[in-house]
């Protein structure tokens, strides 16, 4: 009997790190995360996880076969193999397909964390049928991963999709990027925290929110404070969604996509960040485009999705050839 | 002995419409033009079209013989063969591709002008050779034809690619389509033209703009008083320079292509437009994409530039037959 195949996705986050296999119809067979270790160089990440996996994978190599490593990874370049001067590990510049080659002979395909979301969704996920999408990813920044007939869009060096770093307001929030006012800055779990910051400073509303400590405040406690009807928590909420809705709609006069798909920590906030996101954005459109681009959550699991991406890169890797 | 082949280019224009036959090569066999009369309906501008074009072979048909039609025009969705709502003619929203069939039994294919130009440009102009680029064309308005791939971008419904629709300023100039800031209102022949008038009542400075009649006042005139050291002219061009360096650098993040090539009108204009939105891009630049993008004037000839993007559309088209 033939064995059934299966691919390793490899979700690289600066926290942790996420691998699992899963087949070829986006079933998650197993998954399991270890710490990165920011500080680390990436060798001894991919040793770890390598280990990890091996070990885990012996009890299910009676039944599978491996076939392909799929990664996604924060700045990775698709063309190159490489990952560049990632923002949250302490890596520099690495060839990652090249050093797993260390580790494993299968093939391998890297790319950034965005782009390989906007892979899961569309062969496990929201944007299944689809040929023209865009998923934004709100995590700490936020990403995006661009996919014009059915193709993902790397662009001449392997870049394209950084929307988190289109200017929402060229006087605003001081970026990581050194620029002032970048998307990410307001539409992302850090920085809807920096809204509410500036929504305590600016009204004199009581709110759950003041009682926690600033540093420590996350997405998850304005989102738990905009349920049960917090008023700046709520003002947090809509003041995001209308950064986000409001580049939304430059972002379609660029490609006209079928649908927005929204990923990731911040996503999970369902209508209170996707109603208010469709509504600026609407507003702010173009008429030709009003009313004919949806706004959707992501339809891959909440824990994992990162892995089925990575695993969705390599299945769509491998199917090309 | 076997005829050379021919395409009929057609430039749908406000103004003027022009036709010519272009060789596979891009050599401009003949070419003409006539005005487009934009209070009449699509038909008789057809109607006299081809009747010009027919009268104008007959001197080549024993050489040459037509195998395609293209046309560019204003709000053409290549999908559907129709132009819909072109906010210069007086047209409505109708049939080209099929409107044609009454004239000529050729292939016929409709995209917008500023998708053509790109063809243009990739075919027979400044990007041969190039996969991923952009073409700007400054004319009244600012149109844009996206490549990614080599594939120009249509998205989900055929109008991607209206980047004189991103938003330069929220509370900025009124645009004809209803909204406020949009980028063709400072960069197109249109914008600049609001612009001096915005300096003229800014600065106290004489300049030779002053005398002439605001509403004739061309950005032929702005030129022609730039190059002469005017310097509300100047400032002029530096301010359309600074709205379009600046979107181009959203623009650059989401596609990061090889170049941006600008066409039409104001990008005549040469250095004076290119070298300062070179400048401010790069200011506005992610680092990750700084000093990789050019900015490169149109090579398309001056008159027949339309014609020429129109031609290449059919011939890219025939090609993927």
């Amino acid at each position: 009997m033939s064995k059934i195949q299966l691919v390793m996705g490899i979700d690289v986050g600066g926290t942790n790190t996420a691998f699992g296999f899963v087949d070829r119809k986006g079933k998650l067979i197993y998954d399991a995360s270890l710490p990165t270790k920011a500080e680390l160089d990436a060798r001894q990440l991919f040793e770890r996880i390598f280990n990890a996996a091996n070990k885990s994978f012996k009890k299910f190599e009676k039944k599978y076969e491996l076939v392909g490593i799929g990664i996604g990874a924060p700045n990775a370049n698709y063309y190159k193999g490489t990952v560049e001067k990632p923002p949250n590990l302490n890596w520099g510049k690495v060839n990652v397909v090249k050093l797993i080659k260390e580790f494993s002979d299968l093939p391998v395909v890297i790319t950034n964390d965005a782009n390989a979301a906007a892979l899961g969704e569309m062969i496990f996920g929201a944007a299944k049928g689809m040929k023209n999408f865009i998923v934004i990813t709100l995590g700490t920044g936020l990403g995006s991963g661009i996919v014009v007939d059915g193709n993902l869009v790397y662009g001449s060096d392997g870049f394209a999709g950084e929307l988190g770093h289109t200017t929402y307001d060229p006087n605003g929030r001081l970026c990581g990027c050194g620029r002032l006012g970048c998307l990410e800055t307001y539409a992302s779990a850090t920085g809807i925290k920096r809204t509410a910051l500036e929504l305590m400073a600016k009204y004199p509303y009581p709110s759950s929110l003041r009682k926690l400590n600033c540093e420590k405040l996350s997405a998850k406690d304005i989102y738990n404070a905009a349920v049960k009807g917090d008023k700046i928590a709520l003002e947090a909420f809509d003041y995001t969604a209308k950064a986000l809705g409001f580049k939304l709609a430059d972002t379609v006069v660029h490609l006209s996509p079928e649908a927005i798909i929204l990923y990731g920590g911040l996503a999970l906030a369902g209508d209170l960040i996707i109603k208010p996101t469709k509504k600026y954005m609407e507003r702010q459109m173009l008429n030709i485009f009003k009313n004919k681009v949806k706004i959707i959550p992501s339809a891959l699991p909440g824990k994992g999705a990162g892995i089925m991406g990575a695993a969705a890169l390599i299945w769509n890797e491998l199917e090309k050839i």
